[in-house]
């Protein structure tokens, strides 16, 4: 659950991280951590650790550090994970395929209750044990299968459209595959996360070209 | 081309978006534009759109706003679109394909000129007109096609290996998929940008928590 005090969006963006490098530890069977060491596996300073976990209450104990599975307990409520989010998928191309056999989605709770398309040669066929359905029965599905997230993997074309009627439907959070900033344009009526591909390609664009800069500097 | 003062990850992070926001612009034909109007569009403040702009020598002028072609080609340059990116892709799943066929990369400059997988069903085949290759033949291609970008789209337990071969082979940037941090491993012997779908997700099941909370302390 997480705090009365609002944290900031780039603290939350890393606690993700913490989850996944916590399931790591306990894999591996390691019970208990100190910030100096989990600092040294995350590249990132101590204090920081230190900082972004008391914006939800703490967790470490001087001199003893993090207790792994309590703290992944506790970062896996933070995020809702413990009880889990029903997840659709719109749009069942490659990305929406690639996404439905996802590994890790399922793991960390989130359950893929259902499959649409507009395309008639598609409904019918299954996707990771899914049957797609046409995107006209959104709505009945939803009636009667709450669904928290729902996945925009279609074209951007369709994307404002599908996201009113998800809305109106209840669903409680978007992601977003499109190229449509969403949350601009709902502004607070539904949770929204954009992946844009696009962006991030552009931003290792600009980290060769940074490199180039410094060698030839160097040289 | 970036500056020689190093720029901070969370501006460059934005160029993208003022690069997509521009280029639409153009599409409907707008010339020229405010910072007001612009930061009404994308949803920042006007002075902020000042500010990250000028990390990279402003480009506005008192009284006359930004010429958007001028802008969108100096954004352009910044991130070496103008120049070009040869890429290719490893892992030819429903993710790879997806990635081959993204409508934006080839626009914004990133031409793919090569796909490999390690499967021999799929070698042969082709993808958005490219052909698949083993990806034994990976340091033999690279060497008569000069390669700048790798697109990682294979499972997890391949990564490392691929990532040390695209190192060695002269590739410029790695565009990582997998869950591995790649950035922590290769410590600056490569440009690495990481896209962790299971954190975004996280991330929206956070922001779903959190309106639930606000709504619930409001009711």
């Amino acid at each position: 659950m997480p705090q009365d005090k609002k944290v900031s969006l780039v603290v939350i963006r890393r606690l993700p991280r913490y989850y996944r490098y916590l399931s790591d530890l306990l894999s591996q069977d390691i019970r208990r951590i100190s910030s100096k060491e989990l600092s040294e596996r995350m590249n990132v300073t101590a204090s920081q650790i230190r900082q972004d976990l008391n914006c939800f209450g703490g967790f470490g104990q001087q001199g003893y550090g993090y207790n792994v599975e309590y703290l992944h307990e506790e970062i896996s409520k933070i995020l809702g994970l413990d009880q889990g989010y029903n997840t659709i998928i719109i749009g069942c191309g490659h990305l929406g395929h690639a996404l439905a056999n996802h590994p890790g989605f399922k793991r960390r709770g989130f359950r893929m209750i259902g499959m649409f398309d507009i395309s008639e040669e598609k409904v019918g066929k299954q996707i990771a044990g899914i049957e797609i359905m046409h995107t006209s029965s959104l709505e009945s599905f939803i009636e009667k299968n709450p669904v928290d997230i729902a996945i925009l993997a279609l074209p951007k074309e369709g994307v404002l459209d599908i996201s009113q009627r998800l809305i109106a439907s209840g669903v409680k959070g978007l992601w977003n595959f499109s190229s449509v900033d969403l949350e601009v344009i709902e502004k607070g009526r539904v949770a929204v996360e954009n992946v844009h591909l696009s962006d991030s390609l552009m931003t290792l664009a600009y980290k060769i070209q940074e490199r180039e800069t410094y060698k030839n500097q160097s040289e």
